[in-house]
């Protein structure tokens, strides 16, 4: 891929970042707001001198969190060694943000092309006592959750499937709305003395909100709300107003990207 | 124990307390500060409209954090029922702190002195990438830890022993440093996606900052800056100079406190 200076890449590079959705409007770049793109872009520019545009693996949502983002960009050589980049980059990007890995990939590269698989995670803290270190990262619902029930009615939704339902609607037109999802795992957890929930989705790839609206949909079942079939209804509905509610943003956590083995150099 | 009204209470009450140390300056209450007693005290007040002293079970510094940490007071049976309770302080305390639950204990329980076990734990993120999710809850140790060294160096602290070399200077002066230490373990875990090794110190009692000192003179073994067999002779010195550096306070959580059965109603 050339750059503006009309160069071939020789190869690309890989990040794998972490970061707290929080603070930022999202990851996706946007001009005069806090983001996580430009804030690595940013950082990018002032490590390598020059402006460097990135593809992102994921675009997550304002507050929406990431363990392993994968963010990729050309390399044409000049760049310091992977882990003194990862260190110099982890100081510029600033709070909120720390990049945990870098690696070389073949040239041309890109972290949401070449990704075959997709795993998200939402913690959930259900009951009546509040989350007090968990706040940040899982949603409270103030009711007895069945995970059986939810881990049942989830099953419904593995598989290649229409997610119509399961999107924002205005991103859903004129677009394909099939995706794979190969596995919906609930795990009882516990995170820093708190109990929690965690619905572990894992597919190739992900509509607008489908996660949280998932999410958002699994707990009217497993709050005793709505029956375990409704789910596969919703699904075949193919509109948003058959399936439940967004689960809100902090719940959920871009927790890996994976790629053929065959892309890192 | 008679009320300023004269009144004898005929049983007392024990929340279990759980809050993010951050933003308080300690359990304590102290005039003019934010601190954890002082708005349980006032949420207290609110609730029962009258004054309330409490006894806390540790006096957590600034920032440390608490899972379980055990506050009692006086009650005259015209508190609402406990679960009722829990609910009303929780949301009158405010952010970062949270009231898990309400018990009834004998008239004239203490927090503090009915206590026969408090468990510490503290957290370790060691290695170059700094922890994300765990920056307020984890001591980032930049260097490689050796979880087996740091475990085998803390035995030389279990069992009975003057503790006046892992206690604040001032703190011992006159007073009694004798403790007894009934396990130290290491755990390697995994929170938020994030591995940190956690240092967990059971004992029936604890000097000023004294798990602090010991987390600081473990590092120093498990580093490989110092010999297992110096925390033996930094524990015979008696003397603050021959132990290790105080670990951060952000890292320790008063995760549990123990009674004896026959205290609850």
């Amino acid at each position: 891929m050339p750059d503006e200076r009309g160069a071939t890449a020789p190869h690309s590079l890989a990040l794998t970042v972490a970061y707290d959705g929080a603070p930022f409007a999202g990851f996706a770049r946007q001009p005069g707001l806090e983001t996580v793109q430009g804030r690595l872009e940013d950082a990018l520019g002032t490590v390598l001198r020059r402006s460097v545009g990135t593809v992102g693996a994921g675009r997550t949502d304002a507050g929406v969190h990431a363990l392993g983002q994968v963010v990729s960009f050309d390399a044409f050589g000049e760049e310091p060694a992977p882990q003194r980049l990862r260190r110099s980059l982890t100081a510029l990007a600033g709070e909120g943000i720390v990049v945990r890995d870098v690696r070389r990939a073949r040239p041309g590269f890109s972290a949401r092309f070449d990704a075959i698989g997709r795993e998200y995670r939402y913690r959930i803290v259900a009951g009546e006592v509040p989350p007090l270190f968990l706040d940040r990262f899982a949603w409270h619902v103030a009711a007895d959750l069945d995970p059986e029930a939810l881990s049942t009615a989830a099953q419904a939704l593995v598989g290649e499937h229409d997610f119509r339902s399961f999107c924002v609607t205005e991103s859903a037109q004129g677009q394909r709305t099939v995706r794979r999802i190969d596995a919906i795992e609930v795990l009882a957890e516990q995170h820093l003395g708190e109990e929690c929930l965690t619905v572990c989705v894992r597919g190739n790839a992900f509509l607008h909100s489908m996660v949280r609206v998932i999410v958002g949909t699994l707990v009217e079942v497993g709050t005793g709300r709505r029956e375990a079939a409704w789910v596969a209804e919703a699904l075949a509905a193919r509109a948003r107003e058959a399936a439940g509610p967004t689960a809100p943003a902090h719940g959920l956590t871009l927790w890996n990207v994976s790629y053929p083995e065959d892309v890192w150099l």
